[in-house]
């Protein structure tokens, strides 16, 4: 289990979802914490919950988003510059939370690279079409 | 818009939660059709709603699994044996759905790896630890 705190920013219901369906298959992650950008949130409004949900800065954080170029990852890339702790890795996926707050202990460089290359490793094409169906 | 059907087979909430933030970003997505694995179902059951879902064996099809591993991603990895013209993407992320669901208009080869790309290149380290923080 991490002993950090982890921040999911973003869209909708996919915040909350990526932490429900983890949940499913790992148990409670209580250092998890979903901050959602409601379709009535302002960037501002959606800036507060976050920076409420980061907690102190002065400790180790990671803040994981849905979609670089998306909303909740715009304002997490500047709310960050105030966390010298803390680390933010865009494009997410299942694997990555999983692998974040089951196996990560720490936030250093290799740990990070790591953590990435296993989320990519899992997103492959994993059957091509067929190009002759068997008779 | 994708002229074929995009089936999200993922854990629980993350399912309906991948499409609900894409229709934020894109508004109506009607092409792409959840199916959630629940805490109550069985790897049976969540096989005949997904083969529901998966629509006519003779038309295109795109199938997204949150976790290559899980229980969705190992179910569809069987199902997809009778449907000669399913692609099977794991372990995706809201950059992959998005980009099949808007830009994707075939699912040949070159098109379903420039896909995987998309997602991979969205997956990144965007800020790593501040050695020193500014004074």
């Amino acid at each position: 289990m991490a002993d950090f705190r982890i921040v999911v920013a973003a869209h909708g219901a996919l915040a909350s979802g990526f932490l429900a369906s983890a949940e499913l298959i790992c148990g409670p992650l209580p250092n998890v914490v979903p901050v959602p950008l409601e379709a009535s949130d302002s960037p501002e409004s959606f800036r507060e919950r976050l920076v409420a949900a980061m907690g102190d800065p002065a400790e180790p954080l990671l803040v994981l988003t849905d979609l670089r170029g998306g909303t909740p990852h715009n304002v997490a890339c500047v709310v960050v510059r105030d966390y010298p702790r803390a680390v933010l890795v865009s494009g997410i996926n299942l694997a990555i939370l999983i692998e974040a707050a089951t196996s990560l202990s720490a936030l250093d460089e290799d740990a990070v690279d790591r953590l990435v290359a296993a989320g990519r490793d899992n997103l492959v094409v994993v059957r091509r079409l067929v190009a002759e169906p068997a008779p």
